[in-house]
């Protein structure tokens, strides 16, 4: 059998974008990570406020932005713009040779307008293929690509598009040429048993344990998207995923949550 | 001697940018040009108008922008968001395989803050190095690159970068590599002896006759900054320069001006 090279996946969540002190630190850990890596940004809070600025009405359903024509333009902006070239050039100067890509870039990601019996979320992309040859080909010449949450659609259209399904799409993907480690990074040490109580972090979720956490309604209800996301992840062929503060990255020992079958 | 492969760079003013329609056209040309090619896009008027609906007062001098931290925000959005990613997608629609960068992205172009005598042009970049090998190793992996006006000094900071000297920086580095043609696109069909007359095309420019022009003060002041890249450029080794409406990268008998040393 082949042995494949290995391939860190890992998304950061808005709550890190928004604090630059965060960022940084997150940005010179995520520097140090060695080996094959892409990492893959949410939008934080700053898309909303450029829209209250220029007089929008951000509309939101089940945690999904919906994104009309304007909208689309300002996350666009925000996202492929302010904080992928950001994060892009920050990464650069920490010697981390870093380039910054939307899904139409190379036709890295495509997509579908979502098609939703009931809610237009407008124009919102469902990742249909991932470009894995072109992005092999990038690894392969030491680029690190840093993904913003736009995609397309082939036909002109960019779409906005959920970071953690980008992060969860690519690992998929590219688990046919890599052994895929997908990290999750938010501002807590992980899937807490108790949200108020840091300490409560769960080791490991197994199918199980989730469907009874689940059952309990144990587990905050924004974890619960992420959380099929990873599951739909490992049976399709990514072989680890963790959830956890960045600070996993560096210390192998830190605490964070292990997703398995 | 070695024979070079050729590369067409091609660069497209504001007027394009902001008309949809004609920039639409300009796309399909744009992906009907055979062979190895590059996008270089200006900004046109909207990063104005966002930063008047923000609330900023963007200052000019002698047709250059200066850029505090505020209108930096605002150029990057815009000029590596919005408009970067609207025409990659639109190329992407024509099957051209547009990847859309600033300087940062790969250390593609790197710069150094502008140090001026008299004038404070704030984060504004001077073009230092072109990552001409990776550029090479998208270019002969079918990427068309695109480019627009932001690149980095490799320390963390964006920079806003004239359009016309990014265009002219790469054509001279890449012509180490390429037979490099060089082409300005804006809505005249070439440099006019009378700016009022679309019919006084000048067919070919070398440097006696743009000296005599100068002094006859002949030649609009927008246009003596282009003409001296186009001089540098041909002096250190591209190969041809082209002045002209974007219709000339369809039709080789419409009228342009040529630019010889």
């Amino acid at each position: 059998m082949e042995n494949k090279k290995n391939l860190s996946i890992i998304k950061i969540g808005g709550n890190i974008i928004d604090n630059p002190t965060e960022l940084s630190q997150f940005l010179y850990d995520f520097s140090k990570v060695e080996g094959n890596k892409i990492l893959v940004h949410g939008g934080g809070k700053s898309a909303t406020k450029m829209a209250q600025n220029i007089g929008l009405n951000p509309q939101m359903i089940d945690g999904r932005r919906i994104t009309d024509t304007a909208m689309l333009d300002v996350v666009v902006m925000i996202y492929a713009g302010e904080i992928n070239k950001n994060i892009v050039a920050q990464l650069q100067a920490n010697n981390s040779n870093a380039m910054g890509f939307s899904g139409a870039d190379g036709n890295l990601i495509q997509s579908t307008k979502r098609n939703h019996p009931t809610i237009d979320y407008g124009f919102v992309g469902d990742v249909q293929k991932v470009n894995t040859s072109l992005l092999e080909t990038l690894i392969f010449n030491e680029i690190t690509p840093v993904f913003c949450a736009i995609t397309h659609d082939k036909k002109g259209q960019l779409l906005n598009t959920n970071a953690d399904t980008i992060a969860s799409e690519l690992a998929i993907a590219l688990s046919d040429i890599f052994e895929v480690t997908l990290n999750y990074c938010f501002e807590k040490p992980g899937v807490l048993y108790n949200a108020e109580d840091d300490s409560s972090v769960i080791f490991t979720i197994n199918q199980e344990l989730y469907s009874k956490l689940k059952t309990e309604k144990a587990i905050h209800s924004g974890m619960i998207p992420k959380l099929d996301n990873c599951f739909n992840s490992l049976s399709k062929g990514v072989q680890k995923i963790r959830i956890g503060h960045h600070k996993m990255l560096q210390d192998a020992k830190s605490i964070c949550t292990t997703i398995e079958l």
